[in-house]
């Protein structure tokens, strides 16, 4: 059973904005067992659609449509399903009235022929209820295939995949079980690791479909499984992942299930009761911003002093000024100064700091631009490492803020 | 003149990552007046890449691949190239003696077979140089059609496109222009200010195109002109920017080509030689994560307080105890407060403050999920405002950001 994605809007064909929806619906639709065979992304324009749709329709039993809704689109999308389906445009009383709804409930400005223009759906549609927006989804079958028209708005797209989409194609389509596991490794390069399990990866049964997914200093490790029976696909997983740790343990910092290290370090925390300061230089806060991004930050994390001029480093931080001058700003002396003294004043268990030059030129210090320094407090020690994270500001910023969480990682396992 | 990209990769039609490649690619065509026709995203598979190389070459002068490349893919996208061109891989010495270079540069592990295999290249492709990696991009012409390979690791992926892909299409293709402009509004949905400018839209000249982009409480407007003469196209454009202001000018705050609010927000201030604090709550250093993601903003950005715990905005904020207790910690008292401490404390002109609640509990106040004020003091007056921004997370903290930069924007105006 498979799927494809056709997503449609000039904005993305132009690179304007990037096209998200599409990894959020493939994901879903891989959970429930559907392989998802291509994704096409076309105009704005009568023509294309049709092309795509006619295409996908012929190699997949769903088709997922997103984009080219709404009144300022012209509805492209709903006028070719019209002519691909030789159907037409009624007025549905039901949405009309949800739209009339949401004017009154929400919206500011009056309700306008446009606004009401949504509620035209295609007769032989089945309409998807869009409790958080004006356009409706539609689900129109063809033959063995169904065809589901989604609005391109991510919030309103992916409530109508969650509470709609899905369950529909659960209880219509006759489906395998896929099962992934993606492990998760740091400090080694993508060909240093296959020449570690390449003897593992030759002996993985057929069924089993294993990838590489390296990025910024990481590799990801993905093992897929596709058959009728869940439960002997995630035994056959777990079986072969068992036999991982005995190659490459040592890079292992956890599985994808378990999360990113920051929701790994988020947990660890809650657990332990225990709790985190960061003092961020150069990471300007994303540190910060990573962990709270995370429901619950409350629990473990008390805040941080973005300590981005070297005044507010003295002042906030309390790191004294003859440190400063006598190591430089971007140093290991500093940093621990700035970790320890976090902890300190909020009063945490564990602390982080960060100073470095992330470019484009040299700051409040003669450092290189990549040189960086990330300390690590804890209920026993503080200690500083240096880094050189290359010469691309964005990169040097991510690497950093990686290898922080993988060093504090590290240290709160022991506690 | 029309392109059309194909990337490579089950990850990609899993959902374990989001294509961000496709975006940069299109932009960059589109800026040399090359239209993306069409983006396919399809499996790690010989047949299916021969398939789409096949549809993409009848309809387009360029087709860009990415993806497929590399030890452990089986360099799939590179035999694929054989088969279509019907070509053999032969081994090219200086894309070999450059991997040998990189290894011994900055790898630690040996070099091994896998990575010597990247040095084989169908034989009747120009070979892209790859600075930053090791699988080379790959240049193959078809009639009149070029078809590029080039590696999915979007750092390498950009410089390619850079350095070789976009000068050799400049030099080889004739292409008309392509002029876009992108005017960024707030406060208004899609369709009032359709309502508002549709005699305007009628009325446009037939090679402009128009259209909405909504996203987040802001609607972005683009206007596209394709055509021979680039300044008359962007005269044309100009001209009908012009005509928008009387119509929508209060709800205007710049142009995509100005940047984001927070660039404008960098902009000024960089200008006006003013500086700026930030004290975070719930956003949690997503404000000051932003600023500093501009390179340059250690001109004005002296530091952020993310004070997630009440006690941090205590200690950290000398907000007054007696303040949380009297109106709680999610108040229009304590965001001022917060701002005007901030600003004293780091020295600044400007400085400014949020503490909400974004769930999805209630946090140490009976704020209900949703609620947040924002804060801003200025060289003459602090002030802060109260908002709800719905019942999601991750919105509430991005329309909160947005929001406080808005307003800041209009403060520092003026100064």
């Amino acid at each position: 059973m498979q799927a494809e994605i056709i997503t449609i809007g000039d904005e993305i064909l132009i690179g304007q904005i990037v096209d998200s929806n599409s990894a959020f619906i493939s994901k879903e639709l891989n959970k429930i067992g559907v392989t998802v065979y291509q994704i096409t992304s076309v105009q704005d324009n009568r023509d294309h659609i049709l092309e795509a749709l006619q295409m996908a329709g012929k190699r997949s039993s769903v088709v997922i449509v997103t984009g080219g809704l709404g009144p300022t689109k012209d509805d492209v999308t709903k006028h070719t399903l019209c002519d691909f389906f030789k159907d037409e445009l009624v007025q549905n009383e039901e949405v009309l009235s949800h739209i009339e709804e949401l004017f009154k409930k929400y919206i500011s400005t009056p309700i306008s022929d446009l606004n009401r223009k949504q509620a035209m759906v295609p007769s032989k549609a089945t309409i998807l209820h869009n409790a958080y927006g004006t356009a409706p989804g539609l689900w129109m079958k063809n033959g063995g295939t169904a065809f589901v028209s989604l609005p391109g708005v991510p919030y309103e797209m992916k409530h109508l995949m969650q509470d709609q989409v899905l369950p529909k194609i659960m209880s219509d389509f006759e489906r395998p079980h896929i099962v992934h596991k993606t492990i998760l490794t740091y400090g080694l390069g993508e060909s240093a690791i296959a020449n570690k399990i390449e003897d593992w990866e030759d002996a993985l049964p057929k069924f089993i479909k294993f990838a590489y997914l390296p990025n910024l200093g990481r590799v990801r490790l993905r093992l897929s499984a596709k058959g009728t029976d869940k439960q002997a696909l995630i035994s056959a997983i777990e079986a072969e992942v068992e036999k991982l740790y005995p190659l490459i343990g040592d890079i292992i910092y956890g599985t994808e299930e378990d999360g990113s290290i920051e929701h790994q370090v988020a947990e660890l925390l809650t657990q332990k009761k225990m709790t985190l300061a960061t003092a961020e230089s150069f990471t300007g806060g994303k540190i910060a911003e990573r962990l709270t991004a995370i429901p619950g930050a409350s629990n473990y994390f008390k805040g941080s002093v973005v300590s981005y001029a070297t005044e507010t480093k003295i002042k906030l931080l309390e790191v004294p000024t003859n440190l400063v001058e006598k190591h430089s700003v971007v140093s290991a002396e500093v940093a621990v100064a700035m970790a320890e003294n976090a902890k300190n004043i909020l009063n945490t268990d564990f602390a982080i700091a960060t100073t470095g030059n992330a470019g484009p030129t040299k700051g409040d210090s003669d450092a290189e631009v990549g040189t960086v320094f990330i300390a690590v407090s804890t209920p026993q020690r503080t200690f500083a490492e240096q880094f050189v994270m290359g010469n691309q500001r964005e990169r040097i910023v991510k690497k950093s803020v990686n290898k922080t969480f993988e060093l504090l990682w590290k240290e709160i396992l022991n506690f």
